[in-house]
């Protein structure tokens, strides 16, 4: 920790003594401070990245909550696989590695090739009634998400882009950013992928019911998590844990990952150093999470789609703000007059 | 123009039928609908990008608007010539290959190798006290513009990246804005590329004196654009003027080329459909200009560079809107059940 201050001096002088007014790539710079700071480097570099896509079913879906089935957590692990789901496309356009997990999917998935195998349960109770996960499965998501991790530094990843699939995860995300950010169902809770007003008056009624069954436990992030759900949030809690002795960048996709993030820092500060948030997503609660985070997302392009879509979506600004350090000439060696 | 709204409607249908929820990805899907809008197809493909960055000086930087030394231009140019800057730089990265013209900047540059030479004059008169060009010189400079498009098209190009290089353009910037939006001179005005306290109340005081001068032109766009210059942003007008012809997507960096992109629309509305504007950059005026144009800029990092740079920031989204449209599996594809 110590060496954290000189270290964010030398890439704010490294900064300013580039061929452009101080300050003037706005949050280009800061975003490569962070990068600095989050890599124990003054030349960052956000390559190789890869995605993460933790898949898993929740009981709470059989609410109504979503506009979806939840058949269709595991349709789009197959359309992950198959390359034509967003996150896939977007992922081959922007030269970031693809790997989807299934830490928990309500289907038997084990013929599908190229699948990370690493299922908790099939799905997890109805977090309206009753404790997501027992003890043991909470340990087993941490678990999945903290070997995610090793399996991308072992493969050389510097960036992890975090994102998720579940059919009633923003029921989830709702009911624990309004646990951990202290407030009611109305502003933590969305319209998801897209329900309907009579199916947005069930998931408020559903969180609300939550907030209320888990609300006493005094905020303790692991058993609010336990309570909640689902696998594919434990799993990003447990990769967010693991991200700081590998020195990992972690870029936060949405209002799911951030609920992930706000649990993550909570059980060790520490790791927000690691966190770049991609984007500000259009779910009203989104907003709280990112303040609680202190958080200044990258983009605003009114996302909901989840997958890790907008983490990659946001992956070029960081190879920029990278580039900028490594690449642009200085006042010095370019004979510019720095108006000094 | 009577296929358009049948061109919108096989847009959007081409995205709904993708495997997400309907306007799932916000801004990115209506991106990609004005991509094909721009280029009259259902599959718009912003490769290859090429950056134009035209440079030029202007008079009245001898009044002390900016933060930087006049000389400053042509030093840019050498900067942006040796791959050193900030828009080189991100272009590499980006894969948009630069071209820089010198449309007017106040120095001998001829033996620079690789700059397109389309010189109108060395620097335009002082737009606080008279027409910043001559008749003949806006049509120089509008003609420079135009011969840029005809070469970015020639070479194949389908997106032209619009920047520009200038000490002293802001204050043209903010002057062309408070005259086509009507606004006076303290919201058009801002600290540039980072003028202190004093400077930026002389370029207040400069730009009320040119709008006090200048004001009574009735609003004819092109003879605002002749007294206030400069000859980089005659050439961007000219640029954009020329690109509805050969459906050529621009996509408009910060201030001063949404200046140019103001006074194009004026002078021809149908320039409109062509445009895509990169980012909402630091600069107070910019906003007004902005939402004279009824424009929604992709990012919002707080630049003040300039130089094309935010442009160059934003085509990764370009081509990430595109890839949506072209690869993203559709429901019936991949079996997905769509919640319908």
């Amino acid at each position: 920790m110590s060496a954290q201050p000189e270290l964010e001096r030398a890439l704010r002088e490294a900064l300013d003594a580039k061929t452009k007014p101080p300050g003037s790539l706005g949050r280009l710079e800061r975003l490569a401070i962070e990068l600095g700071l989050a890599q124990g480097s003054v030349n960052p570099c956000p390559d190789p990245a890869r995605i993460v896509v933790f898949a898993a079913d929740h009981g709470v879906a059989s609410e109504g909550v979503s506009a979806f089935p939840a058949e269709v957590t595991a349709q789009m692990v197959g359309n992950f696989l198959a390359g034509g789901a967003a996150v896939a496309v977007l992922g081959r356009q922007a030269r970031a590695e693809l790997e989807v997990v299934d830490v928990g999917v309500a289907a038997d998935l084990s013929a599908h090739e190229g699948l990370v195998h690493d299922k908790v349960a099939r799905g997890t109770a109805n977090l309206r009634v009753r404790a997501a996960m027992t003890h043991e499965q909470l340990d087993a998501a941490l678990a999945a998400g903290r070997r995610a991790v090793v399996r991308a530094v072992d493969a050389g990843a510097r960036t992890l882009l975090l994102g998720e699939m579940g059919i009633g995860n923003t029921t989830a995300a709702a009911v624990l950013t309004g646990l951990l950010c202290e407030a009611q169902a109305e502003p933590v809770t969305g319209r998801g992928t897209g329900v309907d007003d009579r199916a947005l008056a069930t998931k408020r009624a559903v969180v609300a019911a939550a907030l209320a069954r888990v609300g006493d436990l005094g905020g303790d992030p692991l058993e609010c998590l336990r309570e909640v759900g689902g696998f594919e949030i434990g799993a990003l809690v447990g990769a967010m844990l693991e991200a700081p002795a590998h020195r990992l960048v972690v870029l936060v996709d949405g209002y799911i990952v951030t609920a992930a993030a706000l649990l993550a820092c909570r059980l060790r500060p520490s790791t927000r150093r690691q966190l770049v948030f991609a984007h500000r997503s259009a779910e009203p609660g989104h907003r709280l999470a990112l303040a609680a985070l202190e958080a200044e997302p990258l983009l605003d392009l009114e996302l909901r789609l989840g997958e890790g879509s907008g983490a990659v979506l946001a992956l070029p600004l960081l190879r920029a703000a990278c580039t900028v350090l490594a690449e642009m000439a200085t006042f010095a060696d370019a004979g510019v007059s720095d108006g000094g």
